[in-house]
This record gives C-alpha cells, sequence and structure tokens, in this order.
C-alpha cells in the first residue's frame, strides 16, 4: 500500500505496485510553490521550518507521490560553514568565500549539525507530524564531491577546473577537504535520520566529469565513508550520481542500498551490471514530461518492462533521471505517476505486506 | 612509423608506437592560429582552402602528432542547404533558419558535395600535397543526430527539447529529416574519402543527450546507414559519439572501424564491452592538459596501461575525450605527444611494417 510501498522496493521486497517519487518534485513546477516564491527568496523558505514543510507536503497529494523528499538545498551545510551562499537570477548558487588553500580549510569552524543545521532537523519533524505515516519522508544530502565541486569552484562550473587542478597538483589538500566534507555530511545525515528521515539520498550530480580512475582515487573513498557510517541506522540508502553509467560498478562499491540511475543507460544493463544485491532508481528522461500523456505512458511501460518491474523483479524505485523541469506541467506529473501504479499493479496484487 | 601508425592501429595492426592526435587539434590553443584568426573570421577560414590548409598543417610539426585533421566545421553542410549559419561570440553557432516543420524540410534544396562544399574538397588535396605522405589526413562530418540537434534547435543546447518534441510527436518527420541528413552526409564523407581523406571520422558530439532506447529507435539507422555505406571504401572510419558510455554496444552496432571514447569510461572496461573486433581511440580528460607534464606524463603511463596497449594489443589511437581546451599550453601538447610515443615504444620494437 502507498505508506509503505517506497521503503519496501528499496529493501528489495515485493510491493502492490512500484512506487514513484521524482528529484525536485517539491518545486518550480508546482504553481502553489510559485505563488509562494512570490512572497520569500529561495534561502528563507529553505531556512524556515513552516515554510518547508508546507513546501515537502505540496506534491503528496496534487501528483500522489509515495515518498516526500525534504525540501532544502544540497549547498545548506556550506552555507553553515560561513562560506557566504547566494542564489543570482539566472546563474545558480554563488559562493562568495571559495576554499583554494590550506589556509582556506583550516579556517572553516567546526560543524554540528543540531546547532548550525537545526532548521532542517525541525522541519523533518514537523513534516513526519503532518504526514502521520501516509507516506515515508527521505531526506538528503550533497556528496562531498559535489559540495567540494561548489566549495572549491564557488558555483556551477562546467569543467571543474580548479577541483581537478587540486586534486592532481595538491592532492594533500584535496584529501583533507574531502575528508572534513565526508565528516560532515556523515554527521548531517546521520541527525536527519535521528529526526526522523525514513530514508536519506546522497546526491552526487557531478560525479560524471570525472574520469573513472579519478573518481575511484580521489571521490569514491569519501562517498563510501559516509555510506558505511550510514549502514547501522538501518534506514535505507539511495546513491545517486549523474552522469556515470560508464562507471556503475564503482558508483555500487562506494555503497548504497539503492542506485539512483539518470537516463543515459539502459536500467535492464544497469541491474546486470549491478548485481542482484542492490535497488535501482530511476529512469526517465525528465523531458519526457512535457510530451502529451500518451507518450509518457508508452515510456513508462517500457520502463517498467526494461527494469524487470512488470516480471516481478523486486528492487525499483521508479523516478526521473534528473530533476523535474520547471516547466512541467503537474498533470503530466500526476498521469506518470498514475501510469507507474496502474501498469505495474500485479495481476493478483495486493497481498503481500500491502 | 610515423606516416603509417595511424593507419595501422586504425586496422588494429601491430604498430612501432602508440599513434596520437587530438580532437581540435588545429585550433584556438595554438598561437598562430590565433594571429589568422586576427585577419580572418572563422567561416571565412573553413571556406579559403589556401588558409584551411593551413591550419590543417599546423599542428603536424608543432606537436608532432600522427595524422592531420582537415580543418572545418561540422555545420558546413547546414550552411550549404542555405540555414544560414554564424558564429556569435561566446554563444557559438547560430542557424538562423531552424527546421521544425514538414515546410521547412520540404524547402530544403538539393545537396552536392562538389558543387556545395567544394572548398573542402580543395582543401583536401591540398593538404595531401603538402603533407606528401608524412602522416595521413582525417577528414569528418557531423553525423546525422549532430546536424538534426542544430538544424532543429538552432543552436547548442542543453536539453534537445525541440528534437525530443520532434521524435516523439512527430515521428514521421524526424525520420524524414534524418533520412535526408544521412544521404547528405554519407554523400560529403565519400566526396573527401574521394578527394583524399585516408581515414574519416563521424562525430556525434551529443548523442548522449538520449536515452538508449531514444538513440536506439530514432537515431542508430541513421548513423549505420552512413558508416555501412562507407566500408566500400576501405578507408578507416572513427565513430565518436560523446557521453554514450553506458550505451557503447549501441554505438558499436551502429558501427564504426574504430570507437571514439570519452573521459567518463575506462578505455580497458570498453574494449572488454566492445570485443576484439574493433579498434578504440582515446580517452584522456582534456583537462589533463593544463596540468604540469609530470600529471600528463602519469594519466598517459594509466591510460596506455588500461587500454592494452603496453602490454601489446593493436588498435589504440591515443586522443583525448572531447577537443582540447582553447587555454591549453601547446607545450603540454608536445609534452603529451611525446609521452605517448616514448612509453608505448615497444621494447625490441619497429619491426612490424614500420
Amino acid at each position: 500500500m502507498r505508506s509503505n510501498r517506497f521503503l519496501r522496493a528499496c529493501r528489495r521486497e515485493p510491493v502492490d505496485c512500484a512506487p514513484v517519487w521524482l528529484m525536485r518534485q517539491a518545486g518550480r513546477y508546482l504553481p502553489e510553490y510559485r505563488a509562494l516564491r512570490q512572497k520569500y527568496d529561495f534561502l528563507t523558505m529553505a531556512r524556515t521550518p513552516e515554510l518547508a514543510t508546507e513546501v515537502t507536503l505540496m506534491p503528496v497529494d496534487r501528483v500522489g507521490v509515495d515518498a516526500a523528499i525534504l525540501f532544502a538545498d544540497i549547498l545548506l551545510p556550506l552555507d553553515a560553514l560561513g562560506l557566504g551562499l547566494t542564489f543570482v537570477q539566472g546563474e545558480g548558487p554563488v559562493i562568495a568565500r571559495p576554499i583554494r588553500s590550506e589556509g582556506d580549510l583550516a579556517g572553516l569552524p567546526p560543524f554540528e549539525p543540531h546547532q548550525d543545521l537545526g532548521y532542517v532537523l525541525e522541519t523533518i519533524r514537523l513534516v513526519r507530524r503532518e504526514l502521520d505515516g501516509k507516506v515515508p519522508l527521505i531526506g538528503f544530502a550533497g556528496a562531498p564531491f559535489t559540495l567540494a565541486s561548489y566549495a572549491v569552484e564557488g558555483g556551477p562550473s562546467r569543467q571543474y577546473r580548479h577541483c581537478k587542478r587540486m586534486m592532481w597538483e595538491a592532492p594533500q589538500l584535496w584529501h583533507a577537504l574531502m575528508d572534513r566534507l565526508a565528516e560532515i555530511t556523515l554527521a548531517y545525515l546521520r541527525a536527519q535520520i535521528e529526526a526522523g528521515a525514513q530514508a536519506v539520498q546522497l546526491f552526487d550530480s557531478w560525479a560524471g566529469a570525472l574520469s573513472p580512475q579519478d573518481y575511484r582515487q580521489h571521490v569514491l573513498p569519501y562517498s563510501r565513508r559516509v555510506l558505511r557510517g550510514l549502514q547501522d541506522t538501518g534506514v535505507p540508502v539511495i546513491h545517486f550520481a549523474g552522469q556515470t553509467s560508464g562507471y556503475l560498478e564503482l558508483i555500487r562499491e562506494a555503497g548504497g542500498d539503492v542506485i539512483g540511475l539518470d537516463w543515459r543507460v539502459d536500467i535492464g544493463e544497469a541491474r546486470r551490471r549491478l548485481g542482484p544485491d542492490v535497488a535501482v532508481q530511476g529512469n526517465l528522461d525528465p523531458l519526457v514530461l512535457l510530451a502529451p500523456p500518451p507518450v509518457i505512458e508508452a515510456q513508462v511501460a517500457h520502463l517498467l518492462e526494461r527494469a524487470g518491474t512488470l516480471q516481478g523483479l523486486p528492487g525499483h524505485v521508479v523516478n526521473l533521471g534528473h530533476g523535474v523541469l520547471p516547466d512541467t506541467p503537474v498533470e503530466h506529473v500526476a498521469a506518470m505517476v498514475e501510469a507507474v501504479h496502474r501498469l505495474s499493479r500485479r495481476a493478483g496484487g495486493g497481498t503481500e505486506g500491502s
């Protein structure tokens, strides 16, 4: 049933139908979100538990997803560290004081999630109370590399020049920075779980800028430390690393109960490469949701077939391969969710734990 | 020896040392290129055989590469079709009259490479004469999808919205357009070979924006038609499709004697997936060439080891995984070429056909 199918799929247990949620489901494609954004800036919304709670809950009934995901930003820990985070219209996030030297790194204050990001933890508690068991709540954090990419570059980047220079020319500094970011990410996610997050996703949105060799040497050990450090909590952990379909095996090696996939890989082929001991999440092209519902339904049917979900293979959380685009019609999102549920509902279904 | 190692590697024959060339080797990182660009705009340079010849030859002695690649632009056929090509500073190519309807497609004039792009063919003849057998000359063209992406979007794109809409919502128009572009690309590459190109590369730079399902259905048949249509010429064909490391098997299925790889996949793993009957090209991260020579040498050594090239496995053309970046120091490019040759030179080498 709706309240447990997401967590059951994460654990590769049978479900009544495939669970679905969408990256950026609590965001700009929702008219009620845009209305709220008229009144408050993005960071104010993320930092105010009542507002963040309102946004987190928006898509749950509106489009019928099987999990809520915390409304927050992956860069809040960098903000808490005093790096100076702002969002510039049309440019994305800007970090005022990037980390480029040993001195920059040494100057960072200690990080304590309850003190520094208490408002996020409060949002989690409020959302859990409001949801009252209807669907589970997913927490999240940026992975060490993705945090480093913003902290070092100073904003979004196409080539990650400063990061790669640091890896190759100042590896000790790079490893010290990643060490620090892994420690922060782990503490932050553990605090989210303690506050009530029933699953968490580690977002390594830009890992795919790296060669597999650089990923293995400069990133994997730190993502692994975070992912291993969550194992004793017992909550499912989703590991999403964009544009890494050339080296999914390394993403699996880093860890996670569920591997998130972008749309550049066939989900059946990905499952074969990842093996049976892990669930998968994904992976429709986000642009599909701009197409008319018959196109959406055909793509959903193909996805469910390729994932083995129609054939009864457990362990598939349906999602896009990237975030919902801002100009996606809300009714298309609802049509996708409905198609996933209808097409994946098992013939005699509803008997296993549902 | 230098004059034949590139063509021998394309054919998976033993070589004295690994051949190397670089995508965009005849370009902005060269001071002599920038000096010439002060006097002429880009399209004038591409359209004037004497200037295009001069640029094509620039890197041959300067950095010691084992092949020359024609100086031209993948969009010249769209220009010849009257779509109105200009290059806008900071924005890249702009197509004045994009193709969005049956009428737009029906309005395209016939294409005849000798008549419409005779200046490219003349450049090939001039370059061959100047090279006089020193190194082979590679011709190239954009693959049907990459041409379509510019023709339909009207310029560079991040999401390929118009293309994907056309595929999904007007598939007949999409297939008719791709049919036309495949025919044009094939005629153009055959004319280049006839004029003297000793190998050709089909560039599908943006194929990786598509899911494997969409690539298979909407792109693969047209790339395959071009690649099969070149087989009787006997010249090696390189098929490069960026960001497709999740579905290299489909790139292989489309065809090519050599599969070009970006840097997001381990070259050894790629060779395993592609099988023994095809050569590979690549795949250093272009940013490596901004790092100091010891970093470059270490990355080259790792590449040659992973490719099996150090162990004597034939069929590796060394290249970057994308074009040379404009701010790459020329001496770093020369250092990379020298390192490839030195590190891959076989102990007792130089006996097989060299």
